[in-house]
């Protein structure tokens, strides 16, 4: 796979993690503490992101940055 | 804990799991196409690593990301 990928398969993980408990991506971010924007480029593979981020978006989920890993 | 600690306890694992594999840290720096101090900072846990360097850590260590960021 193209090493771009990682970003696609991590994207889809948050989409499907945040629907499953019900969140809008709206909502999401904003639990987050995150731009809506910002979160909209995670979901679609758009965004690198970071070790801080990733906490964040774990946190929010009640979940471990393991878990959010898992699969991708 | 405050939000930097994140990428500390991502640090020392990166460094237990080199050294358990024998890597120095130059060597594995190398073998993950990272430079050396990049990769000091990131054992430091000064760098905020985002999701591409995370999987090439990941993968010269043979190992998936959820299981490169367990426990931390």
């Amino acid at each position: 796979m193209a090493e771009s990928d990682i970003l696609e398969r991590f994207g889809e993980r948050v989409r499907k993690l945040r629907k499953k408990q019900g969140y809008s991506q709206e909502d999401f971010a904003h639990a987050c503490e995150l731009d809506r924007s910002y979160m909209g480029g995670i979901e679609r593979g758009e965004r690198n992101v970071a070790l801080r981020n990733l906490q964040r978006i774990a946190e929010t989920l009640g979940i471990t940055l393991s878990q959010l890993m898992k699969g991708i």
